[in-house]
């Protein structure tokens, strides 16, 4: 951590910065510059400064930044090799395992269209079933899931067809439910600074799938990450899904795929992509779903729908099953190339 | 409401729109252009639409644009006053009324801290006491606040001063506790889209101060009121308190003061300004209060703490107690200017 | 256009408005709503109203929306081929040709260094070479290129080993200059909206590589386009390199692509991707790459240098050579996988 | 400057850092931390290291930071003293001069326009007509100024009424057209990063106005108006017009006015608002211009016309006289309640 002070700080103030650095059992060499003097801090800031603002408010101090990422269970300073996780008995993600594919409807509707969409779902290669029983809504009076009867009907739909299924939390009062049936938890973007969700999270036992928030700096993303695996989880998954831009007139996000090699490069939790929220439009998904592929994501999750026109929700990002059974294998193609390319004997993110 | 079909739309999707229209009970006109077609869908679409997914999923639709704006009850034209509420016999907020000040720290650290600050704030003429008893930290092992002991500590300093209580709930499940010490609870930027949260409060009896959401734009914010008064409450108070942008090397986040004329012009809830998260720096907060008060703000939320260098959280931004005093006396000369240029005989926004 | 009224506008305002779509050609359809009126304008908007203005300003009117998009020349609809230009005779771009490779470093240095690129770029397989003879800076007193002398650097190496040329213009005066040594003019994102400049390119007879601005949105991308071939040049090259977003901690902007896809259906101008300057690090080039060519993209622009740790700008995104061979031929195997999978039998952007 | 090796950095590396700051006749200071080596870069950094990339290029470094401000002639350490300029006999802007009122319509329409518009902005207080000759267009086929004139008219206005002129510069061959007529001339947001013709207006001798980019960070500006100082001209003005957000809806841009307090800190230069364009909408110029003379900016540009709705261009921001009138004077009115607020005897920015 680097203490840069305001260019006519006075002795007393340096003084003052310099005792709470040694009080927080931590080392600090003076850099007396020419305008103005910069205090480096050495040791282990990530645990023994979680904030900045322990300094920011000092006066005479000017700014200040880390040199260590905020994060340390989450780094891959702390772990080198990825992590690897068995979702349910055969199904893993992770490190060199197959690429993970995750599809279903946006919310679950009905008994026959679930078992419908898990078996074409199935039929594509997917091994894990997602579906909505509570379901973010913008706007008040709309439908927001079946609720506990959704989650009924993912568990049946999961023992039909063996897949895993992974759903979102909206209200941690409904923890034990969302357990029954999931074998992912998954956190939206609008929850995923929700702190006492993100407590309660990481005394639970199940992976949890970490979707980036609408405006979350990679720095933040990770940051929840560390909070789950904190509090006892260490089998978080992170999910881009498209960050909020000045531009939402032809696809509602901007999927930031960059984020994936930049992920691989700061931690070793799994990564995979969301081209279906991440454009908001079927139109915009094979592509970016090879995209995605292509910069070596661990894994997809896709909406599929029997009848996209007649969905509650999200009917405008959803593909057909035909359409899904298509990419897939496009999807397998690119993948069996881009995989060596990325093998462990190659940089994680590098050329 | 107008669903703009794609240049080749056969005359079949068309008829689908329409009657989808119709199911809904609205009423359909076509507008056939050269190139494309558009359909203006005629009646109440706020309460009979609420998400635009309904047309936007089917075939051969382009794009579907909202004539309304998507709240209702938050709405102007469904209430035509401002609404004012009573926070506290005697603690009036919208409208007419006198400036509301909140201020107070960031949050509760001591007896004594708070006792102090509670003091200084109703000295320079706050009529509410602000200050966090659970604190959401962007990452985990920082100071997250006293818990029900802060609460208690608010109580107490409330009882003493006779200033009202604003303070944040970060839980659901602690929603009996902050309701026996706040007169006004709470909901922080990163909760505005916890819909579940949201819900509950809905159904809670003491007014809720709702911050704006990092990156939420003016229509999800006024349905995130919208929520809570459809589940119950109407006592909804805005806050601006910075979006994010580009740039945040000088000040936390943009403070978007234009919202304010904005809010007034489309809603009737009161609204006030938060120039210390909005700035991120004392430095800044004169200024951005100045400039709040100049733009009609029904009121302000200001930290202020007996000794910033050595506060727990957010001490970079909370003015020391002389200051504090210094800003109110200005305060009150800005607001006796301006108040009455935006009196009630003139357009609420307009000039 | 539709043209939302005001909830309360009067017949008057709404004559007025009528009038002033039938002064321009245009035909009204009035859509009286419950809450309010709403005109659909029936014609050819995107020439007869190039700026919505002209119905904005007139009182009553609430917001105006376009059905159509706002440009013309440059869309699917004005043609529906995709646009294939012949660069130098043999090395096309566009449609179904092969994938454009243009490599070199971001500035010209010196004789030596650009004839070793240049030798490097062709053995890599680029069949354009990139350099910079003036750079923009955006801080004075920085190298800001050879100018003249690179220039004439540019077009020895291109006599040397047969690749053309693509160089950035920084002043509309250097016109001729420019074109003596480049057969691509390069429009850099700081000046996709310096209009003059974009109106003498149109007078220009060579392509134009027209780097999308900072923070522009798709609109106003293929607006800029358009006034280049409005004033005469039909020969627009599309080049995606990142936008500006709230986090440039880890990559400099953020590589927007799925603008891809989405200028594959609006438009039928060839677009490529810069994912030297998309990222700004050496570590994302690789992956941001191998994901440009999966999503359909028509070419890649690249930085390489002899030796990025001594070069004059933009070092830290370079790749040195070795690099750029080994990626190369992992990206002719995605390339000659991914291409029939955006055959013209498929759509040009969908599933 | 910071410069911040990777955790695993070899001497070899390091050392490599070291020379290259010794070579620019820098001083370095190692800071050896646990995980990762600190490298403090001592004296004038700001002229020495134009651009980080030097370092950030070099192997074994993972980031730079700037500890001084990257402009140096801008800086407030550079000047102290409020900058204040002369425009024509008796007008001055900057320090403790008058708040500076320009006004005018968007562009120059007609001689009578022109002339009925300088004398209402005379009437309100305004010393500077402004009115564009050249106008920046998105869309090609639009209005886009009467040029040379447009130019005439303007310096036709300016005799008849003795105020000054400000008006947008497009191209830089038309720079002796422009000062013919011009005591201003505008720098436009669309080519704040235009360099080439910033370095020439360096070498004019008239003030320049330079508009904040769109998504111009403050150093960015700041660095745009450095540019022009080193090149020969030290009189800069900047002007605040809102930048570019996630939400468009409602304002055009968002009017940044915690742009004003920081650029008082960080610069000499006189800073000036544009709630115009900053807001696009005339409801809500009147909150936006009260503001921003709440901050303590040095001027305003305000859009007026005689008959908004007939206008060329802009005509959904532009006051008619009469609402011009009546918010000149309420800003005379904030503005001298405001301005012994911000004596020089307190602290330029702070409270």
């Amino acid at each position: 951590m680097i203490i840069i002070m305001e260019p006519h700080a006075s002795d007393e103030q340096i003084n003052k910065v310099v005792n709470r650095v040694q009080e927080l059992g931590l080392k600090a060499i003076l850099n007396k510059g020419e305008i103005q003097t910069v205090v480096a801090v050495i040791g282990d800031e990530t645990s023994k400064v979680p904030s900045t603002d322990v300094f920011d408010e000092l006066s005479g101090v000017f700014r200040t930044e880390r040199v260590q990422v905020p994060f340390r269970l989450a780094s891959r300073t702390f772990k080198k090799e990825d992590s690897v996780y068995e979702i349910i008995p055969g199904v893993k993600i992770g490190g060199n395992e197959d690429l993970l594919v995750m599809a279903g409807p946006c919310s679950v509707e009905s008994e026959e269209g679930i078992m419908q969409t898990a078996h074409a779902a199935k039929a594509g290669g997917a091994k894990v079933l997602r579906g909505g029983a509570y379901k973010p809504r913008t706007a008040p009076r709309t439908f927001e899931g079946l609720g506990e009867l959704g989650l009924k009907l993912l568990k049946q739909a999961s023992k039909e067809t063996g897949l895993a299924v992974v759903t979102e939390i909206m209200d941690i009062r409904d923890l034990d439910l969302v357990c029954e049936a999931a074998d992912i938890i998954q956190v939206g973007a609008r929850n995923m600074q929700n702190f006492s969700m993100l407590n309660e999270l990481g005394k639970s036992k199940k992976p949890i799938l970490l979707k980036r928030g609408m405006s979350s700096t990679i720095d933040e993303w990770l940051l929840a990450a560390e909070r789950i695996i904190h509090h006892g989880n260490e089998r978080v998954i992170l999910c881009e899904r498209g960050i909020r831009s000045f531009d939402s007139k032809y696809t509602r996000n901007v999927l930031d795929l960059a984020a994936i090699p930049v992920i691989k490069q700061l931690s070793h939790l799994p990564i995979i992509s969301d081209p279906s929220h991440g454009t908001g439009k079927t139109a915009y998904v094979k592509s970016m779903t090879l995209a995605s592929v292509a910069t070596g994501a661990d894994g997809l999750i896709i909406e599929i729908h029997p009848d996209p026109e007649n969905a509650l929700s999200d009917g405008p990002q959803s593909l057909k099953f035909h359409q899904f059974y298509d990419l897939m294998e496009e999807v397998k193609q690119v993948r069996s190339l881009v995989k060596p390319m990325y093998s462990p004997k190659k940089s994680p993110a590098g050329v």
